[in-house]
C-alpha cells in the first residue's frame, strides 16, 4: 500500500520528513570496478572496450565495427513504420523549436570608466550522449540529448549505445539520424564513458558527456567529470500531482502509473485536499494495475514508494511540493497558472488536467531529462545552456585603467600578491610619466 | 628555464602535445580519508566538526563559536583600512553590477497548436560558499563567489572559512558582509562541506556549494556533487598571453609573473610572432624575479611550467590558444578586438596592453572564479547562472493535445511504456466522446 499522510496527523511532520528522506535506490558501490574499467581504456584503448564489451554485452567487435556504418544506421531505420518515424519527427521538431528560444545572448557595454565589458557564449565542439540498452533504451532520449546540442551549435556529436547480444533499437538510430548526430558507437557502461572521455586509438575524446545510465555509467560520469564536462547524475525519477476533487480519478492515476512504470524505485505522489478524492484515486490506481502491461514494476513502485497526502488547502500544497522539489509537477487544480507562479522547485511543471506528464516525455517540447532525487532544488532539466560556454570580455583603456586600477593595485597587495600589483603599477607609472 | 617552442620546429606537434598533457598537479588520492571524514559528520554531526577542526586546524570550537558572531565579525572588520575597505567597495560595486545582467530572462509563448510553453528561473534557497584558510585566504574570492548569490536572490548564504590556529584574515570577514553574507563558519576542509551538504545541529544545510579549496575539499565536493550542486573543481590555473613585439615586455612579464605568483604549478605561457620579443618577456621575467616577494614561488612556476612559444603569424597563435583553452587570455596585438572575436575556448579574454588581467581579479566586474586545465571548452566562469535553476512549463488546450497527443501515444507505446499512452489516451478519448 501507498503511504498516506494527512497533515493534520499530529506526528505528520514527522512522518512527512522520514518520507522525503526515504532511499529509494540501492546504489551499489561500484566505484572500484570503474575506477579500473577507466584506467584499462585510458591504457589499452580500443582493445580495453572491446575486451569489455564481449564481456558484459556478449559482443565481439574490431576497431571497424566500433560503430555503426551509414549503412548499417539505413538498414535499421528502414525498419521503422512510416507511424513511428512521423511521430519520431513531429517530436523532434518540437523539441528543436522549444530550445531554439534558449540560445543565450552575447553581452557588450561601456561603462561610466570608458572600460568596455561583456560575454560571448560558444559552442562546446564535441559532445558524446550515452544511451543505455536494452529495456530503457528510448529513442525520446535520444532526440531529447541532441537536439539542444545541435541547436547549440555542437559540431561533432557522437552517441554511445550499447547493444547486448547485438540487438539495437532502430527507432534509437532513427533518433540519432533525426537529431543530426555523427557517430553511433556500439558501446555502453563505464568503458563508453571512459572512451568518450579520454579517446581511443577510434574514437576521439569528446569536451561534454550527457545522459542517462546504471549505476555503472553513473560513477564513470562522476569519475570523469572535470577531464569532460557532464550533465548530472540521474537517480530514480518521480512524479508529484496536485490535484482537487474537481478531477477524473481515473486521468491521476494512470499519470501516477505513468512514472511507477519507469522503474520499481520510481515515486508517484498524490497531493489533494479532499481525502475522498484520493480514495478515488488509490482505487482507480488499482483497478488499472490489474491490467497493465507493466503492472509488476508499476505495483512495486506504488506500493513501496507511492503516497497519497492530504491537506487543508492548496497553499499547503505548495509549500509541500516545494520541500519535495519534484522532477515533475502536474498542477490539476481550479487556477493551475496562479498555483504555476507560487511553486519555487521543480523540474518542469505541468499545468491544468489536460497537460498529462507524458505529454513533456516525447513531444511538448521542454526537455525530458530533469532533475531527479530533489536536485530541482539546484539544477535545471538539460537544455542548450549545457552544450555552450560563456568567455567573459574585458577592455581597459588607459583612463579606465586610471580609475579602477589603484583599487586592484591595493587589494593585490592585501592579498600578498606582489606581481599581481604591479601588473597594474608598471601601466599607472607610464601614465604618470605622459 | 621555461620551454621555448617555435612553431617552425619539425617535432613542434609532438612537442606541443607533450606540453598539453603535462601534469602539473600531483593530486594526492586522498578520497578514502574525505569519504570518512563526509560520513563521520553526517553520523555525528557538530561533534564531528569540532573534533575534526581541533585535530586540523588546531583550534578548540564548541557548537556556540562555530559560527563568527555579528560582534565578532564586526571587530574584525573594524581592523581594515579605510583604504582597503574603499577598494573592497569599488570592487564589489563593479562586479555587482557585472553580474546584475547575467540574470536570465523568463520565457512564455503560445505555439501554432494553442498551448503554452515557456520557463522560468528562480534563485537557489541557500548557498554555501568555502574560502580557503591560511595563505590563499583571498578577500576578493569572497566578492566573486558571494555577489553572484546575491544578486540571483539567494536567500540564505553561508560561508566556510578556516582560521588554523584561529587567525582569520579581517578582510575576508569585511568581504563577506560587503557582500551580505548570512552566516560565516570557522571550519574548513571535507568536513566543511560535508557539513554544508548535510547539515549539522548547528548547520543547516546548504543547496549549493561554490568556492576553491586544497584536495581534500575537491574531494568531498566531488563526493556530495548530487546530493548539492557544486559549481566546479578547480585545478591549477593558468595564463595565456598573446602579444606582438609593439609591446613593453617589462609589461607582459609581470603579467605572466602574476599568474606564476599564485602556486608553483600555475603556468604562464606567451605566444608571439617575434622571437626576440619572447627573448626580451623571458629576460624581462628573470630580472623581475631577481627581487619579487613570491620569487621561490613564481620561479618554479616558470622554470617547470612556464612557455614561450613563437608563431610565424596570429592566426596561429589563435589557433594554439583554443586548444590550451586557457583560463585566462590577454591579447597584446594590433587588432585586439577582432583577435577576441576568433577565439574559441577560453575563461576569460582580457583586450588590449591596457588590461592587466590582475584587473580582472579585482576590480573590471567579471568574476575571477573561472575554469582551469582547458575546461573552458565545456564550462564557464561562476555567474548568476550557477545561483538560479529553470522550470520548464508546459499547458496544453484540448486542442493541443489532440494535435500531438497521438504522436505521444506512438512513441510511448514504441518505448512499451503503456501508462505513458494511456495517460494521453485516456484524456482523447473524453475529446471524441463530446
Amino acid at each position: 500500500m501507498p503511504i498516506f499522510l494527512n497533515t493534520t496527523d499530529t506526528d505528520f511532520e514527522a512522518a512527512f520528513a522520514a518520507f522525503l528522506t526515504t532511499k529509494r535506490e540501492d546504489s551499489p558501490d561500484v566505484d572500484a570496478v570503474v575506477a579500473d574499467i577507466i584506467a584499462d581504456v585510458r591504457a589499452r584503448g580500443d582493445a580495453a572496450v572491446i575486451e569489455l564489451t564481449a564481456k558484459f554485452d556478449r559482443l565481439e567487435l574490431t576497431p571497424q565495427t566500433l560503430a555503426f556504418t551509414p549503412e548499417e544506421i539505413e538498414t535499421e531505420c528502414a525498419k521503422v513504420s512510416a507511424e513511428d518515424r512521423a511521430a519520431l519527427e513531429l517530436a523532434a521538431e518540437r523539441i528543436r523549436a522549444y530550445h531554439a528560444r534558449q540560445m543565450p545572448e552575447d553581452a557588450s557595454w561601456q561603462d561610466d570608466t570608458g572600460a568596455t565589458l561583456g560575454w560571448r557564449w560558444g559552442p562546446v565542439s564535441a559532445a558524446g550522449l550515452y544511451v543505455p540498452g536494452g529495456l530503457a533504451s528510448y529513442p525520446s532520449s535520444v532526440l531529447m540529448n541532441a537536439i539542444p546540442a545541435k541547436v547549440a551549435g555542437v559540431e561533432r556529436l557522437a552517441i554511445a549505445v550499447p547493444t547486448p547480444d547485438g540487438i539495437c533499437n532502430p527507432l534509437v538510430l532513427l533518433a540519432a539520424r533525426i537529431a543530426g548526430v555523427d557517430e553511433i558507437y556500439r558501446i555502453g557502461g563505464a568503458q563508453a564513458i571512459a572512451a568518450l572521455a579520454y579517446g581511443t586509438e577510434t574514437i576521439a575524446p569528446v569536451d561534454k558527456i550527457t545522459g542517462p545510465g546504471n549505476a555503472f555509467v553513473a560513477a564513470a560520469k562522476r569519475r570523469v567529470f572535470g577531464k569532460v564536462g557532464i550533465d548530472m547524475i540521474a537517480g530514480p525519477s518521480e512524479i508529484l500531482v496536485i490535484a482537487d476533487r474537481n478531477n477524473e480519478p481515473d486521468w491521476i492515476a494512470v499519470d501516477l502509473l505513468s512514472q511507477a512504470e519507469h522503474d520499481e524505485s520510481a515515486q508517484s505522489i498524490l497531493i489533494t485536499d479532499n481525502a475522498d478524492f484520493g480514495q478515488a484515486v488509490t482505487a482507480a490506481v488499482e483497478k488499472r494495475l490489474e491490467t497493465l502491461e507493466r503492472r509488476q514494476i508499476a505495483g512495486k513502485s506504488w506500493r513501496d514508494f507511492g503516497a497519497v497526502i492530504v491537506v487543508q488547502d492548496m497553499a499547503e500544497a505548495v509549500v509541500l511540493s516545494d520541500r519535495i522539489a519534484p522532477e515533475h509537477l502536474e498542477l490539476c487544480v481550479a487556477d493551475a497558472d496562479a498555483m504555476a507562479v507560487q511553486v519555487k522547485h521543480a523540474g518542469a511543471i505541468f499545468i491544468g488536467a489536460w497537460t498529462p506528464e507524458a505529454i513533456g516525455d516525447y513531444v511538448g517540447g521542454p526537455n525530458h531529462v530533469l532533475p531527479t532525487a530533489r536536485s530541482a532544488r539546484f539544477s535545471s532539466g538539460l537544455s542548450v545552456m549545457d552544450f555552450v560556454k560563456r568567455t567573459t570580455l574585458s577592455k581597459m583603456t588607459p583612463q579606465a585603467l586610471a580609475a579602477i586600477g589603484p583599487a586592484a593595485e591595493r587589494l593585490a597587495i592585501s592579498e600578498s600578491l606582489e606581481a599581481h600589483g604591479l601588473s597594474v603599477r608598471a601601466r599607472l607609472d607610464r601614465l604618470n610619466e605622459t
